[in-house]
């Protein structure tokens, strides 16, 4: 936790810009935001205000006000002493291309170019580029501040030195920052949300179960489950003594059976399907506004990580079981 | 909380039953366990005696050696006075066909018959019973002292007052009891478990990431997020201030795209497949014994229980926030 002080340029001033922000202020380093709206100062500050108490509960005080925070509107000033930048702009490949080539004039030789795009892998994006070797997906799971995840996805030119410093420098702010080989739509978080999503769209409309039970049974199973531990452990937990191998004897079948039925069957989400679910959705969960329900899920998700953190310091993995 | 004092049929003393027991016996429920092993008495209290501490944590201390708890090596006997039965024996459909055919003979006409099966619906395992309106399953997530879900499934000749009393049954235990509307091969949550060790698989075999960080991410993202809520929940706090119409307005197109992208490529369990990720799964866990592992899992999923139980009595959802 004891890095080095960087220049971190975010470029973007909405709300996943914001959120990096706070985690950059948090770990000491200088904060310098490019935009273009006339109001971006106020509304970063505000969203600064308004997730500060989060970030005290995570053990990371902020202060809005800090002159570590600071805003510049021209691209080539904003990103001129980067030690890194951290891209949070419109999800539209054109923006991003011309972003990459001009920034790249400007930026010193060996700064480390972040973009935090769900969907344009870097490859695309660092087309117009004289440097890709620099440049690199680092895409974080919404909201950054709170949720450990972030996915490291280089590109075809990126290098490997550029891919290190970008998994350190997620590391040194405390991230969970995993590398993919391979670039790939919904890299690895958001396809395994997509493949739960369709399953569950499936159950509802084949009139297996409610919207509002399928939540609870995944909330009260599953989530519960894989916040402790990815699928491949909860595998080889599932196995008994047997471990792993076991697993695979006992449920490969049953697997493979049910992938074949899920695969026969396509999922398709028509506007019909969209309308009823969100029906559904709003029927159970209508009465509270968007703001108390993510408010209420950022308490339960700073209690599970609290305790999380407690337990295992409470836990030391090597040592025998009484 | 306060439910009336029934007589419980438990039948099969292994991990299932004696977890079963364990919750039970902490509401008060007068527990007869019937198993042919002649051991199965000393093996359910040794269980017991594992899961006791678990069982304090989580605010429901049980005793191995009350006298609310006795074994019954006859069936007819021990399901004579049952109010409730509920199975934990083998996987096989002529076990458990042939099980119910028996108890139904020996049990009170208003006894409620329930399977703990994860794949064996109730209009199968009822096929040979003269009483079928009172069989369904109740399915725990393994272990059901511990993991809230019971996903409750009638067959088709079960009625619904029958499936209204097991319901009942399962949340004065405290459980989270879904009712299924339609039997369907994995039910809801092993279906969804399918769908993502599916994708899992089909990531690590791509080579897009390796076993341990595919773990990782899914571990520090999604799991943490569905402790928390399910996907629609999820969904509709995904799509901003907007909720779930603005979550299917942004992202069902990207959606549609990944299903099909998916659904393009067969996954295939092959025995190489098992093996090589198995190999992975035990360098990265191989070095602690799966007790030592589980026991984490377990310690977590406590903390977190207790930690979302916190949270939730902390939070007045009808209120307007400040």
């Amino acid at each position: 936790m004891a890095a080095a002080t960087l220049n971190v340029t975010v470029i973007g001033g909405g709300l996943i810009g914001a959120s990096w922000v706070a985690l950059f202020l948090a770990h000491g380093h200088r904060v310098c935001v490019h935009d273009v709206a006339p109001d971006v100062a106020e509304r970063v500050r505000s969203e600064l205000r308004r997730i500060q108490p989060t970030m005290a509960q995570l053990g990371m005080p902020i202060s809005p006000q800090t002159s570590n925070l600071t805003f510049e509107a021209d691209l080539g000033r904003s990103v001129a002493t980067a030690d890194v930048v951290q891209e949070c702009g419109p999800e539209r490949l054109a923006f991003k291309q011309t972003l990459w080539a001009r920034v790249e004039v400007h930026c010193k030789a060996d700064a480390l170019l972040l973009s935090s795009s769900s969907g344009i892998t870097a490859s695309m994006q660092a087309r117009k580029m004289r440097t890709p070797h620099r440049m690199l997906v680092g895409h974080p799971f919404n909201p950054p501040h709170l949720i450990p995840l972030v996915e490291v996805v280089p590109g075809r030119k990126t290098s490997p030195a550029a891919v290190q410093r970008a998994r350190d420098f997620y590391l040194a702010l405390g991230k969970q920052a995993i590398v993919l080989n391979k670039e790939i739509p919904g890299f690895v978080a958001n396809r395994i949300q997509a493949a739960v999503i369709r399953e569950s769209v499936s159950l509802v409309r084949q009139g297996v179960v409610s919207v509002q039970d399928l939540d609870v049974a995944v909330q009260s199973s599953l989530g519960l489950r894989w916040a402790t531990g990815g699928p491949f452990l909860s595998a080889h937990l599932g196995g008994g003594a047997g471990g792993i191998q076991a697993f695979w004897r006992q449920f490969a079948g049953g697997l493979q059976l049910l992938w074949l039925h899920m695969r026969l069957r396509p999922v398709l989400l028509t506007t019909r399907t969209q309308a009823d679910i969100a029906n559904d959705v709003l029927k159970q969960h209508g009465n509270q506004s968007i703001d108390q329900l993510a408010s209420l899920r950022d308490q339960q998700q700073i209690a599970l990580l609290n305790a999380l953190q407690a337990s295992q310091a409470h836990h030391t993995p090597n040592a025998p079981t009484p």
